[in-house]
């Protein structure tokens, strides 16, 4: 018996990086796919009540629920050391990196990548909006990673937030070739000790 | 002399929510305020060489340079004590507000005014979409703020945080009275020991 539940789901990215960690990190847990097709009332009671806005990733320790992937990643690497920083000065990079995902890729990729694959009812201006940024903030990436293995150098927690949603490896009409050093560090993500597969764990 | 710098801007909320915790927790500083309606290359120097993508507030102390505002109010309040949390699940708390304003209100309400009062020529889909998730989110913060004073019960970092833009107080085209639990804490956050409007402090 685990007192720790991920609720999350299938072609969620920012669920993906908080159960990737989980499993990087080795920690017990439980985990619970949510359907987000379906109908809020209609989603399980127990994720109703620890989720009352319908948002996924939520985990729930010894009662206590916490929704935000990057939230989530800087707490369970806080408290397991995994893909962390040594001093407060790494923790304060790693946050500045998790701040730029929620405002940057981890906006326009996923909006683009929904519209793309999932809802084609996008109005156009907002879908060539979502491009747009989303190819800036690759450009940028590109720049960043080109000479460097990882973000920070070695491998941390803001490399699965900023790789979250690229790791899924679908088409959503860029031709990510644009873009080797960011693919080449998308290969050194998948090769780390642990790794999984997002379509393996999220289902 | 002082070794911290922070380069902010006069109509960046982002950057006037960080210069407030400094002054309110008394850290020494200089404050340079950056034109961002000037060309990049014309920006002082100084700017350039810690900013290299222009972005705006960015900290410098003692020769390191940190982006994202959110990031920074959670450094500063960790250093400091103020405005934080008394144990690490207090922290976790107040980090998944932060991460819930740089992917909502901190994104939406920002780009709906910058349309609204500083840019005419945007797309009327994409300023309807901003309009419609600025509306989304404030009817979220209305019912959060119902039942108590500050996001966390005490006034944290992350009353500044979602407060940042909306305590400009301009005419976005919103009906504020809509939200009425929201404008009763924009009050009290302007009632908080040492705080500083934000054009008095950000010119």
């Amino acid at each position: 018996m685990t007192d720790t539940t991920l609720y999350g789901a299938l072609n969620s990215g920012h669920s993906f990086k908080v159960r990737l960690l989980l499993l990087m990190a080795g920690v017990e847990h439980r985990y619970v796919a949510i359907d987000i097709g379906q109908p809020r009332a209609e989603r399980p009671a127990e994720f109703r009540a620890v989720s009352p806005f319908g948002e996924v990733p939520v985990l729930v320790e010894a009662g206590r629920a916490t929704a935000q992937s990057n939230a989530l990643l800087l707490h369970l690497s806080r408290k397991t050391g995994v893909l962390g920083a040594s001093d407060e000065a790494g923790w304060t990079a790693i946050t500045s990196w998790l701040f730029w995902e929620a405002n940057r890729i981890g906006r326009s990729y996923p909006n683009l990548r929904w519209y793309r694959r999932f809802d084609g009812t996008g109005d156009p201006a907002l879908v060539r909006w979502f491009e747009e940024t989303a190819i800036t903030d690759l450009d940028r990436m590109e720049q960043e990673l080109a000479d460097r293995p990882f973000l920070l150098g070695n491998a941390t927690i803001a490399d699965l937030s900023l790789a979250g949603y690229l790791l899924y490896g679908d088409d959503v009409g860029l031709d990510m070739s644009r873009w080797p050093a960011v693919m080449a560090w998308l290969e050194r993500i998948r090769a780390l000790p642990g790794y999984r597969a997002p379509l393996e764990i999220m289902g």
